[in-house]
């Protein structure tokens, strides 16, 4: 049994349990940058409730609110700075993954302020990062859970950050916070979580903690991937199904990394504007057949299967085809060049390893072939 | 939803892996006590691994074993006496629950070496607790991703240390290692296992996660229970089972304490030495039928006792007869008047508000009488 486990984030659930964690808060210092983006934080009630929980620890805070989607590394940098300008002890990130990624790099900024680039992908700072507190404002991406952090660099290409230092100290969650995202960011968000989810649960290498959070993931989320797509998913169970189920395939994440439809979707992303979202669940089906091909030789991955076939009441066909709908990127076109040139990025990438068959290089052109050139 | 969670031990899973971890011991410094009991450590092999490990890492050791069953306070302190003489950097417990609470008592006296027996107990300590390595070799007690610590007191009374400071900072767990437990061992460390679990879960205030932690648990424990009743529990895949099993009931004891057959169970060690799970599991048929009593008002406690059977596969009345049995205690015989003095103990204990209807002195008065009184 592989029962391997670290997840040291402390969780406080619902909002109106926040002050229990004045005393946490009052150990990170008095005064903290809050960090986010220009919308989510505030029109989603976490801002005030934020603010709120602070002045009653008696914190002095300052907001940074200029983190787009997909952070460059640029502006983290600045957060950093501004958090140094403030003197701030502690941070605290409100909204998507875009914002708790890019405090989870400020936070860095703030200890090592004049770390290269190359040294902060390497893992290489000197001092320890500052402490922060992490609230989500979209059922997704499970940053509030991971150490991981993804920066768009100024080459406009993606990059990963992942280290132990980089968990939060404090995840403040409440999934009303999460009734403000639109139906497109809805969609997106719970096509990552279902593929952090699907990802580490046809892992090889997945723990049997993950397969049993992964069990609960995917019954939370998929039947609300239906009620988003038919635009009926504000009612209040199914925002605390969504959110929660991001957390748990947070708790995924965290233990397994991500496979081959990731660093595929990335391209979507950067390239043809994709939400993240959406670009990772294009290479769901894929994931899932390629699971599929070894089910003779993998007991393991027959049961998982079998059990995924359960709890979304579809067959496999079915669950791929629904997958595609909902990430709906069939109208993509690109020339095979590109492909070859894509495909340079992905040499010796961890994420082709975490499949049952490794994937090859090959497999991930002609799938883009397959998929994308006419 | 409820969706609290902290437990930042870092778990490695099988021996073969311990390697992976030696950079963390590297961190925690270059000289560490071992502390165990007489026998289980050296006997299940995992004092022979620890020491490969520490070797393997640079660190120099020295051995503290003499801490006995239900450690006393004495024997912890003079673990931590010894630690200071050895100029320990950190700690590594290996045994059961014993040697492993009485190692997380001792780092608060490496720290502290003068603090009070009344400090000690209202976790007044002034420096943090060195860090400490933590292996199991029984299946029961979940004291690797606990921060709990049950010392028996001068008085011969029992009574608990709970605070964040006391989570290890590695577990190096290794389901071989209780391998060599007896069958009375194991069906007492099973029954603790179980009653952490169910405990847990039947908690009004159990979290979503918990509740998913403990389907799990008493999947993993229930069959093999029975297993071991017939001695029958060698085979590699039921000492998996119990001791993975108990990890899980270790995560649902740490995020949901215990409720009143723990308390109630130190009687019958204290006095009647009765080992611990056999002691609990004695008033887990009360517990059961507590919650059974409010299923009509409660839809989640009724959702539980469904599912608890369909685990089971056992109604509540042979789940109760069947812990009635394993547990064997039902020779025990005490006057009124005794009944009378232990339920001077139990006055405003929390452990009695953790049922759905909240358990009286006068009903665990009652309880004994009819269990014990003749």
């Amino acid at each position: 049994m592989k029962f391997d486990f670290l997840m040291p984030v402390k969780i406080v659930s619902g909002a109106e349990n926040f002050q229990n964690a004045i005393e946490d808060i009052q150990k990170m210092g008095s005064r903290c940058l809050i960090i986010t983006g220009k919308c989510s934080a505030k029109k989603s009630g976490a801002f005030a409730d934020a603010t709120l929980l602070l002045e009653k620890a008696g914190v002095d805070y300052d907001l940074f609110d200029e983190i787009s989607e997909n952070p460059t590394l640029q502006s983290c940098r600045e957060a950093g700075k501004k958090a140094i300008d403030f003197s701030a002890d502690f941070l605290y990130g409100i909204g998507g993954g875009s914002a708790m990624d890019a405090t989870r790099a400020a936070a860095i900024f703030v200890s090592n302020p004049d770390i290269s680039d190359e040294d902060l992908f390497a893992n290489k700072w000197n001092n320890n990062p500052v402490k922060f507190i992490l609230t989500g404002t979209t059922a997704g991406t499970g940053s509030e859970v991971t150490p991981n952090t993804v920066l768009t660099q100024q080459n406009g290409r993606k990059r990963a950050v992942s280290h132990p230092d980089l968990y939060a100290a404090l995840a403040l969650v409440d999934h009303k916070y999460v009734a403000s995202m639109s139906k497109d960011t809805a969609m997106s968000t719970a096509l990552d979580a279902l593929s952090h989810t699907l990802e580490g649960y046809l892992n090889p290498s997945c723990t049997d903690i993950s397969a049993h959070f992964a069990e609960k993931a995917i019954s939370m989320i998929w039947e609300n991937l239906i009620a988003i797509d038919d635009g009926d998913y504000q009612e209040d169970e199914i925002l605390s199904e969504l959110y929660y189920g991001s957390l748990w395939a947070g708790f995924i994440l965290n233990a397994q990394g991500t496979a081959f439809p990731h660093p595929l979707g990335y391209i979507l992303t950067e390239d043809f504007d994709i939400p993240h979202g959406r670009a990772c669940a294009t290479f769901l089906p894929a994931l899932i057949k390629n699971a599929y091909s070894v089910k003779d030789e993998s007991p393991q991955t027959a049961i998982k299967l079998v059990l995924l076939q359960a709890i979304t009441g579809c067959s496999v066909e079915q669950i791929c085809e629904k997958i595609t709908n909902f990430a709906n990127t069939s109208h993509i076109r690109m020339t095979a060049q590109q492909v070859r040139q894509y495909s340079q990025r992905w040499n010796g990438l961890k994420n082709f390893d975490r499949v049952p068959n490794k994937y090859t290089l090959q497999q991930a052109i002609d799938l883009f072939n397959e998929l994308f050139v006419s």
